[in-house]
């Protein structure tokens, strides 16, 4: 038995090979997500891989059928079926990684210059005397302005409300921190000062722990919006807020409650102190923003859908009830419009190295709503669309989200389905990748028409009165069956529907075709983890050649980490946010017609 | 039946004088608290006046025999002997005034060039549209800084709650409130915004309510501190922070509920909402500013006593709960040192004018605690003196506040003893100011000897085993007797031993006499109620010509004021506090012989 060098691209990812394992076992090995619905017997040809360097071993019956010559000459080979025969270089085509955002901007806050807001000095004050009489802020302060060059004038009331003590236990050396003109936190330790990055999604809250001296993550975690309970999208939950002022501060408690718990649950898994965290950074759409924030949000009922607060803020976090450092800030980033918020500025903030220097370009984050912006010669367009939850397994009838037991791929072969769950357990029912390729799978069989119509099919049955296709049944692993119904590909049609119509109607007003575009950059957890091909398929993306998308993840929670991290990276912002104009779907005079050619599959 | 036109100085009240009314009674008429003990019948001197310009009556017999004909040609007379015969411009010299301090400084905030921290700014905006679809944030900062030359880039976080509905109500045009490069207030109103001033005493709180368009008083009110039922001085109050964090926290609690209930006074008596208050200053020594704001006072129990803040500060209202325009700040002017605070300060800018051209002056703000600045070519040296509540009318057996009923001045004529109370009606005790002159007044008849022993008098008796010397006995208006006792008169001793050392150190410090004192200047309201010649008389205050001494009244909240209405004065608030150094009394090497010294009566 013998090992070789193996190296994953565009991952990134390195490690030993041995030579009696199949790409495929040893990328799993390795953390590679490779699709692999077959389990390694080459029957459905989706664990496509392409060798760049090295020698590996010859073809398969199954691979020289499934390849042209042409391809095989290039090096395209399926993972299940090769074995290394020296050291090797292989690229995993997007559509074959099962997780390709991780992969992306992975890292991408390691590789910015660190430039935090809050700065770290350390100070060593010599005793107050009976000659030496400066008060305990007067001490510090000049020894902050003389040693550091700083011109600090500022401490926080809750600061002030610990230092005194603090110095005098800790023999008046301390380390503070320090944003602009304002000591916001002192600690009697040297360590590092914490910060928190949060993308507040409509139905996912994610954060981030990162240490503010070194750059890095020190622990992330996900949970669920808690203002679920009180409707659905964005304009359900303006609707609950205008109810009373009192159901506006509810929904705000509630994300607070929930933000304090995400927060301590970061910092167990770090173990470190809250307090520690010295500075924030929160990126939602423009209502999650006004609602965290307990900021009107009845303006954005009515045309013309204005934010009360469009540039970004800095917010004390003791002011909206965050539990971290008491004098820590809350930084906001601007939003662009009432309906694309600092979560797209965000994302775009994060992707502006993909983008920057391509002449047409769709940036696109999907959730349960999606965001759109059409950057043309440095020109940012962007639309809002309601494509709701129905990706994220909501309104779908064994919809669910991506955890445990989900199918998150799924290939019809003649009249089989072959999936893959999400930790390889027995399925419980469809995550949103899992939704599309079924719907997509469906449609190239032409199990459902052009207009979302079921047609007949062995695995069609009726079943509560509506027509159901059957993915799995109930014999198949003794609970009820999973299934897409007539109205879950309704569901889809409206979703997809909506992100394509945002699409055709930048490039609409924008005067551009969409064989122009050169890039289309897929931001959100459900973006990522798709098979871009089905998404094409179906015609919720456009049909341009794969490798010109680019699923890039949380590029939200990137971006929020950037800001985080360097103010150059907050003033970048401001200046995508100042670039930025909007359009309002629903006022293009040709939205419907567009929006109803989008609803048709293909 | 005619009429003069009459001046009264330095008071500067203007008005009418009948021919047959005497000065006394057109005096008090016209609202100029002249001392009358006799009742107008020129029996006991006191009421002396000066006529400068105009002919009187001719000198009675009474006054024949008490002026020499030095003074009678100097145009000295008594009031209620004295009536007009031409307009008259008449002196009142101030130990014949009962209430001297409501009139030098009266009026000194008017004067001061308007330039407060928070500037008012009408806008006007165009409302959006889907061709203008700025933020509401955006839309008015636009506006602000293009037609106000600023750079406003802040918004409260509370102000941003209420100013999206307010803009669409009041149909885009509003008034907002700049501070800095912050908005902290908008209104739909057109009206002007307002300011609080606090003295933050010991004992008292007094709280003003400013216009700061005009700079005008609209209303003022005093209160008791509440936190006196938790220890009457500073040091008790420290020692009851330190038990524990909830009762320091206590303290900042009842504090900020009356400054509440103050402040909803001030407006009620000005009929104004207290949202319109923009901004606020307040002013109290450093135990009393340090307990406000829940700072610790552990450090200012132990040698050296430094304060945690010495600097001037900037707090949220809503960061200490104080109930006023949600975004607004409360300004707390610097602290010299642990013992000599921003009150003093305050009182040090508001009598700038009165020291600042004189080579060696004496300031001091006589209270509960009482603070001594010596004022040496502009260099500043303070000291802070014990003195006690007892001036204040606390542990003195009849002793009560300056109300109703409390004789104010008092003459030992043989064994007669003359008197006059607050709101002339019949005695119920004795505030500082009768307090005074009755130590005074036994002392120079020789009742009581230097070291405070108490002599055989008719008027001496011994009551609950106690010599006391009756002022007003049982019969005289069937109450009890008002006495003042052994005790009363050994607490005395030690309060004025403690304000006269301070100033016995601060001179031997400094290498000066006290004859080479130009000024005296007394704030604070005992001081400025005292009759000068008795507090001089019993060794409080230094033998000085009595012309020498100012009294200047609670100069510690015209300077709040001052504060208030402008920056400048911020700034030279600053300055003072950094020109001034402080000294411990207890550190002096011959304070117990100073003090010792200095509890002797003359």
């Amino acid at each position: 038995m013998g090992y070789y060098e193996v190296e994953f691209e565009p991952v990134g990812r390195r490690g030993k090979c041995r030579d009696d394992e199949s790409v495929l076992d040893c990328a799993h090995r390795l953390g590679v997500g490779i699709v692999s619905l077959c389990g390694g017997r080459g029957k459905f040809h989706c664990c496509k891989i392409q060798i760049i360097k090295g020698s590996v071993s010859k073809p398969t019956k199954s691979e020289i059928e499934f390849f042209s010559s042409e391809e095989l000459k290039d090096g395209y080979r399926l993972a299940c079926q090769t074995y290394l025969k020296s050291n090797c270089k292989i690229k995993v085509p997007l559509e074959s990684l099962t997780t390709p955002q991780r992969l992306q901007l992975e890292g991408l806050e390691i590789g910015v210059k660190l430039n935090p807001p809050v700065k770290s000095c350390d100070v060593k004050l010599s005793p107050p005397s009976m000659v030496d009489l400066r008060g305990d802020d007067e001490r510090i302060m000049d020894d902050l302005n003389h040693q550091f060059n700083l011109s600090c004038r500022k401490f926080d009331i809750d600061v002030l409300k610990n230092m005194s003590s603090l110095l005098r236990s800790s023999r008046w050396e301390a380390r503070v921190f320090v944003r602009d003109n304002e000591v916001v936190s002192i600690s009697s330790k040297h360590s590092s000062g914490l910060g928190l990055a949060v993308d507040l999604g409509t139905t996912k809250i994610a954060g981030y722990l990162l240490d503010l001296d070194s750059g890095k993550t020190l622990s992330s975690s996900g949970v669920m919006n808690p203002q679920i309970s009180y409707g659905e999208d964005i304009v359900s939950r303006i609707t609950y807020a205008m109810e009373s002022p009192a159901k506006k501060k509810k929904l705000q408690e509630v994300v607070v409650n929930t933000l304090n718990s995400l927060t301590a649950d970061l910092c167990r898994r770090a173990n470190v102190e809250k307090e520690r965290i010295v500075e924030a950074v929160i990126v939602g759409n423009t209502v999650m923003h006004h609602l965290l924030l307990d900021l009107p949000v009845d303006q954005l009922a009515v045309s013309p859908f204005v934010p009360a607060v469009q540039n970004s803020l800095d917010v004390k976090s003791r002011d909206i009830g965050l539990n971290i450092a008491p004098g820590a800030y809350i930084h906001l980033l601007p939003n662009i419009a009432g309906f694309v918020g600092a979560d797209h500025v965000a994302m775009l903030l994060a992707t502006e190295r993909i983008w920057k220097d391509d002449d047409l370009v769709i940036a696109l984050d999907i959730g349960t709503n999606t965001e759109v912006s059409l950057i043309d010669n440095g020109d940012i367009t962007s639309v809002s669309c309601a494509s709701g939850p129905a990706f994220e397994g909501a309104h779908i009838k064994d919809g669910m989200r991506a955890t445990n037991g989900a199918i998150e791929r799924l290939q019809l072969i003649g009249d089989e389905v072959k999936y893959q769950t999400i930790g390889k357990v027995p399925p419980v029912g469809l995550c949103g990748s899992g939704i599309l390729d079924a719907i997509a799978q469906l449609y190239l069989a032409g199990v459902i028409s052009r207009d979302g119509k079921m047609n007949d099919h062995p695995r069609i049955r009726f079943h509560n009165n509506q027509k159901e296709f059957v993915l799995v049944d109930e014999k198949e692993n003794g609970s009820p069956a999973i299934t897409i119904t007539q109205k879950d590909v309704r569901e889809i049609q409206l979703a997809k529907g909506a992100i394509r119509s945002g699409i055709d109607v930048l490039l609409q007003e924008r005067g551009h075709f969409e064989q122009e575009i050169k890039k289309v950059i897929i931001a959100g957890a459900f973006g990522s983890y798709i098979n871009v091909a089905s998404a094409v398929s179906i015609g919720m993306l456009p049909p341009l050649p794969l490798n010109r998308f680019q699923q890039v993840g949380n590029a939200a929670g990137i971006g929020a980490k950037l800001a985080l991290l360097s103010i150059e990276e907050r003033f970048k912002a401001e200046a995508i946010a100042h670039r930025a104009s909007y359009i309002e779907l629903a006022a293009s005079p040709d939205f419907e017609k567009i929006f109803l050619r989008a609803t048709y599959l293909g």
